[in-house]
């Protein structure tokens, strides 16, 4: 049914969304802007039924992810999301909201994904980031590393995903902006 | 370029895989078969740039993952694939030549994903999977849980990424299969 489906039609999707809690927006947010104990909160993204499919076939074929009626005999009575298509969605919202777009390096990981509650079409996830840990590179003073605890949230409120991510984020440069240029000294 | 591009045109490539090193096809392949110490490798798996691109705008819109240019003149010099599409593009050989397609219950989760190369355009990846243990369920003695040490190895022969995989999967049912018909004992 969803042979011929583009990748992101949704893309476009209008998303309600909190960046006004953040600092400083995505193109002027360096490792300093990230504070031990912050909480986000981005979204929701909406989990559709013909991505969920789409997504399966090609990354996760399994029939519980694939296959409606198949699914509905399962151990999860319906479809349910590739617990890798529910982290994609997710990490849109946070490549859009939580990260950075200008002083991202990489990111060396995550640990201890956790697929917490079924996420099915239908539902509705938010995201939930906590910035976990904030250290600046002994090695290498430009940057940074932050970990952050991410949650997928769903419409019940229930956490249904989690992972603990690592981020290497450049320190905010010498006259980058108001908010350091005096010193460029990151503020960890 | 990407903008139409469906999903899953790719999905009917053949791949050169190694089923016969498993004891038993994924549809007869049970708790029972999953041999600690045992290591497999299947595929290998194209990394095609519009998939890159089209994977990256949906879930993981970061120049480095979606513009060439900007990609070139970036930390990789050149375009990288999302650690999430890789991850994505080894599932696919997991479900299909590791993972038992008749007795997956689910799976809790993954832990230490490791993105240790950059994986780019053109690179072609193996699945080597590694049984690191298994072991009964106490409370449910009709399923046990299956540690697997997954990596993806580039043409190259480098590990570019690593993952260890939890998946919850029953053991042969009595009457299932010849080779433990007799009793129907799991033999983990």
């Amino acid at each position: 049914m969803a042979e011929n489906r583009p990748w992101y039609p949704t893309s476009e999707r209008p998303m309600r969304t909190s960046p006004a809690e953040f600092p400083t927006p995505p193109d002027d947010r360096y490792f300093d802007d990230y504070r031990q104990g912050a909480v986000f909160e981005f979204g929701p993204i909406a989990v559709e039924e013909a991505e969920v499919i789409a997504f399966a076939r090609r990354f996760d074929p399994q029939s519980i992810h694939t296959d409606p009626q198949a699914a509905a005999r399962g151990p999860f009575g319906g479809l349910i999301a590739s617990g890798w298509h529910t982290i994609g969605l997710l990490m849109r919202l946070f490549v859009e909201h939580y990260l950075t777009a200008v002083a991202s390096l990489a990111s060396p990981g995550v640990d201890e994904v956790r697929w917490i509650k079924p996420v099915r079409p239908g539902d509705r996830l938010r995201l939930r980031v906590t910035v976990s840990e904030t250290r600046l590179s002994r090695s290498k003073p430009d940057r940074g590393i932050v970990h952050s605890f991410v949650e997928g949230i769903n419409q019940r409120d229930e956490a249904a995903v989690s992972f603990k991510a690592m981020n290497l984020v450049g320190v905010r440069p010498v006259g980058g902006s108001a908010a350091s240029a005096s010193t460029g000294a990151p503020s960890p």
